[in-house]
């Protein structure tokens, strides 16, 4: 046992636990004084209110869900090799599933990392730190990282809104090696360009690799709008699967720039073009304006907290009745949400509502998620933000 | 406009098909005795409450679902002309979906055609007529198949719960040509047989076909367990890909018998080996044997009505508990739900439990749904019967 600190659950407080549930709330500790002066994101070992020992955890006096389970062995040392472990088996999963070194490494408590989320640019490591464990953490990770991928430079980034809560302020630090600018990423057979130090997230939304492989495979000889494109993921697939045109809308001048960049680097810019605007406008200013074999809309989360549900299920009809209009008979509709509040079941009923709105009628043929890179823990369904929806309309 | 008899609904009687649902339910039916005395699977005109008309629908006065909605036209005329459409709308999405004429051709609501669920088996075609609407369209709706599809044999099969519901005997009846015995089935790389007129519901189940594929992506090199393999969809895709070995458990002789007959046919035979045995006693039986490194569980439906719920409900999470014990650390689990009244968040709650018991921890790969050639009406997601994870066990 090392001399860490002891945290000590309510009665009935590891209820959740033994469920298979990797957190605990606030209102499940025993707050004491000294649990209340812990430095958030220490390692703790966590004891049921009788004192039997249930494992050990990240501790954060703060927020909400306060400790965060790191093994279910209350002894285990969260050290370089604990870490080594993790990484291992999370790498030896990702190689069985994707043929190129460009993924989502870990995906937090899934992989058994509470609060790390990696991705890999083949060899540059984005590591996106949602709480003060990781951070602390930092070095190990960093040598553990070393020790399985052996990358050449590694980066941590802490931002968004989790931090936020935490009461923790942003940065970005490079662990090992230099990014000189952006790196280079393969999705199926595209090459794109990724800023680790600029983008959004990590730089790269991993999470739609599948997705738009299935997009892609209605895309040969059509027309295809993909709206929100951000840097042409969904627009670069339709393309080399043999799409007529691609028109990529984006309120982002850079995305676009980046995305027309990769366009000409995988020989299709003469079937690509972009549009910079914002997308609703986009799409009442074209309503009548000719359809589309196949349109893409993929927006960021419009319900970024559980306040906003209304407001962002609202935006999610009307975005489904507004690309609804935009679809050719027969044609399809790929519409997602990466809303973190939005369920599946109600996203679904908005976009029923949105293609009601614009009285089109037609089919659901795939209701699809992240990729498998991005895999959820058994007990925490909710935390499957993406989910998406493939139409064909009548 | 024909001389059928016309529907009228009660004042707001219409709220529901004005959101894009297809059903009209009993309570909003102006349920006078002309009503009650149309025939059963009747075509009718609605109209609203005050006169304005509607739609074109089946109707039925027994059941709570009363009508469904064939079209928005309320002086649609349903004949072969019409029927032929919708299959060829229909065709036309397979054709594009699927490489090989083995497939769900027509899937109810969502094609368009309520109450009929039509297989293909290259050229031969079998009806599932779940209501009497089509039943009574078995004429037309064989011209129509003959016109679109050209088939040597169309078979129409009425039976099931539905029907029982509607208060209609089952039956089985040639509507072209002949069926000597069991057909071929392709899917993928594999060929299969199928018996259309002793087999569970039209003779095999299309609706696994992406998820075989799925599962088929983890079996190289490796020892697969397939639970309720019926005829073998998952072992054959399973040894085709690769597999080590297969071993395919049911309580069907004759279902191991045909999937004995497919492997030799597709050259795996050497890989493959059967049980006959009740899962939950073969489970039981060796839950101290060797593992596997993928296991499958496709069970019937262990929710079969909604009294049945916590029934069903336990049998999932105690299938989810014995399955998981025979996987391997690192190794996959599938494991299927294709109760209509068992919901994709509970049934993955009930797998998670089924997990914690037997103490394996995890991580959901992929959350899955039948092949897109069974799609779902926008307004009828409960209807999305069919529900899998894909995880992968520490």
């Amino acid at each position: 046992m090392t001399d860490r600190a002891i945290l000590r659950l309510k009665p009935g407080g590891d209820r959740r636990l033994l469920t298979g549930h990797p957190w605990i709330y606030s209102n499940e500790i025993e707050m004491t004084q000294a649990a209340k002066a812990l430095e958030a994101g220490c390692v703790v070992t966590l004891q049921r209110a009788d004192g039997k020992p249930l494992g050990t955890a990240f501790f954060n006096p703060k927020p909400l869900i306060s400790a965060r389970l790191l093994s279910r062995n209350p002894s285990a040392v969260i050290d370089t090799a604990f870490l080594r472990d993790r990484l291992k088996r999370a790498l030896a999963l990702r190689d069985r599933l994707i043929g190129v070194p460009h993924y989502r490494l870990a995906h937090a408590e899934a992989d058994g990392l509470p609060g790390a989320v990696i991705d890999r640019y083949g060899d540059t490591i984005v590591i996106h730190a949602a709480g003060a464990g990781m951070e602390r953490l930092a070095e190990p990770l960093a040598e553990a990282l070393d020790d399985v991928v052996r990358p050449r430079a590694i980066l941590m980034r802490g931002d968004g809104p989790a931090r936020e809560m935490e009461g923790l302020p942003a940065y970005s630090r490079l662990l090992k090696g230099e990014i000189g600018g952006p790196v280079p990423v393969i999705e199926h057979q595209a090459r794109f360009l990724a800023d680790p130090r600029e983008g959004q997230k990590t730089g790269w939304f991993f999470d739609q690799r599948d997705n738009r492989a299935l997009v892609a495979r209605f895309a040969a000889g059509r027309r295809v709008l993909d709206l929100y494109s951000y840097m042409g993921g969904f627009s670069l697939q339709s393309a080399l699967a043999g799409a007529q045109s691609v028109l990529a809308v984006d309120r982002s001048d850079l995305a676009l720039r980046i995305a027309a960049e990769a366009a000409a680097q995988n020989d299709v810019a003469d079937r690509f073009s972009t549009e910079r605007a914002e997308v609703f406008d986009f799409l009442e200013a074209t309503a009548t304006a000719p359809a589309y074999d196949v349109v893409v809309a993929d927006p960021p989360a419009f319900v970024k907290s559980k306040k906003d549900f209304n407001q962002g299920a609202r935006a999610y009809r009307k975005l489904a009745r507004l690309a609804a209009a935009r679809v050719a008979p027969g044609g399809i509709l790929f519409i997602a949400s990466c809303s973190h509040n939005m369920p599946a079941d109600e996203f679904g009923r908005q976009v029923a509502r949105g293609l009601n709105d614009a009285h089109r009628q037609g089919r659901i043929l795939f209701q699809t998620f992240a990729a498998p890179d991005h895999p959820v823990h058994p007990a925490l369904p909710e935390s499957a933000y993406l989910k998406a929806l493939t139409l064909q309309l009548d």
